[in-house]
């Protein structure tokens, strides 16, 4: 099955856009888990049992894994997604992009090896970077476009031919790279105007929205300016928020209040607009 | 010591602008190494060993690391580099780039995890993505530019204020982004006018060309374009051309011959520019 059918049955089954982003830092990891050998993954298996009735994706950060030296925990954190919650996709978070032959090791990593639905990807080389993962046409490739942090600014709102880079990245996407229909962009949740501009050059395209929650976007606004007609069209993913909404050993149970009530929040944001 | 000096150093002491880059490759192995517990490690450790005394830098790049679950042998070349050619800089190609906290995450995967002495980075995000890496003072980070692929024209030539967005990131790289005076930049040996204007805007500032031999970039037009007014400024990079040059068994001295050949026609141009 294609990503997008995936995430649209997601979407419906669940009835929600909520996605929880696994970024394991074990600076802020409870006791309980001192003592694991591998804590990172029994971090990552308690959240994501504790919210995966509340999501339509889950997006672990390779980047957190990668400084830890825990791809293995990586690989066992996406195969219990895989095997206990199979409905729900998994988002592998990379911003790869490289030229043609390396970004052809780089899909291979996230798809082969990690087995991900999808994968976030860095647009700056051009198609041809992109191109090998677009062929893997049954998985989602999903294209920074405009990103949450305060710096996207500096790069991304060049303004070039009457329109900013990010519009440019918008129409290449939806026009000229979204040829298996498996394209997908990240736009961030802190900046809710560019999201509308993004929606009405993309049609219907799905977007993932990071930057609510630790980095203060505003759900309200997100839905206003980024859902599509039928009420979806976003994946609003929250990560230190809900991961961290509890210090203690009931880590889980708190992630778990805070996705509720993040997923609650969004519904009855969809209701009103 | 900081990274620029030590590529000075390494230019100097071994007479030679060319880098080395380890993309491992098992499908193009020689048979040799069918029966090695750590084929990939083993392959790295002759190709560094045979070409060390020719090159100012070696670079490993972790797609094919990543693709092939193999980590661990990453982390040995680079221990094995540092070990036996202390003098010989490693830049980890790695093309980084996220929002601030994750960047921190992915520095440490460069710097504290890796070792490395420089890593490539991807400027989409602006400054606050770099932040992080720049940071590590003593380290290079290397900011892609105007890439060596036929798709860089797509992204990379968008026209924003007179100037193409390339020549605005390398302005940035060197008015905003270089107070540590850690920026390097990546320009492609494919494309020797657009190196031209890119030293104009840079000054003597490092720059990584890859591009020559498997891409097809020409040795004498980089130098022509691309070296300082001292015959250096360049990390000309080759890996396929390289470590591809013999297919059998004697595969380490095929490499040397085509990295001696390499390093010869660079000197050669130098003398004559």
């Amino acid at each position: 099955m294609k990503f997008i059918d995936r995430l649209r049955r997601a979407w419906a089954a669940q009835q929600s856009l909520l996605c929880v982003g696994l970024d394991p830092d074990p600076a802020r990891f409870p006791r309980l888990l001192a003592t694991s050998a591998h804590p990172i993954f029994e971090f990552g298996r308690a959240i994501v049992d504790a919210t995966a009735d509340l999501v339509c994706a889950f997006k672990p950060q390779i980047a957190y894994y990668a400084a830890a030296r825990a791809e293995a925990e990586l690989e066992m954190t996406i195969a219990h997604i895989r095997q206990h919650h199979p409905e729900i996709p998994v988002i592998l978070d990379a911003k790869r992009g490289d030229i043609g032959s390396t970004a052809g090791m780089y899909a291979r990593e996230a798809f082969e090896r990690y087995h991900a639905d999808a994968v976030t990807v860095n647009p700056y080389l051009g198609f041809d970077s992109l191109k090998p993962f677009l062929d893997f046409a049954d998985k989602g490739v999903i294209v920074l476009c405009r990103t949450s942090n305060p710096g996207a600014r500096e790069v991304q709102d060049l303004e070039s031919g009457g329109r900013k880079l990010y519009q440019r990245i918008a129409e290449m996407a939806a026009r000229d790279w979204n040829a298996n229909a498996n394209v997908l962009l990240v736009v961030g949740a802190t900046y809710p105007q560019e999201l509308r501009q993004i929606r009405a050059i993309v049609g219907d395209m799905p977007i993932l929205v990071p930057g609510v929650g630790a980095q203060g976007g505003d759900v309200a606004a997100v839905l206003a300016n980024g859902a599509t007609a039928d009420g979806t069209g976003l994946i609003i993913s929250s990560s230190r928020a809900v991961l961290y909404a509890g210090g203690g050993d009931d880590y889980a149970q708190a992630a778990r209040a805070a996705a509720l009530k993040l997923r609650d929040e969004i519904n009855q944001c969809r209701k009103q607009s």
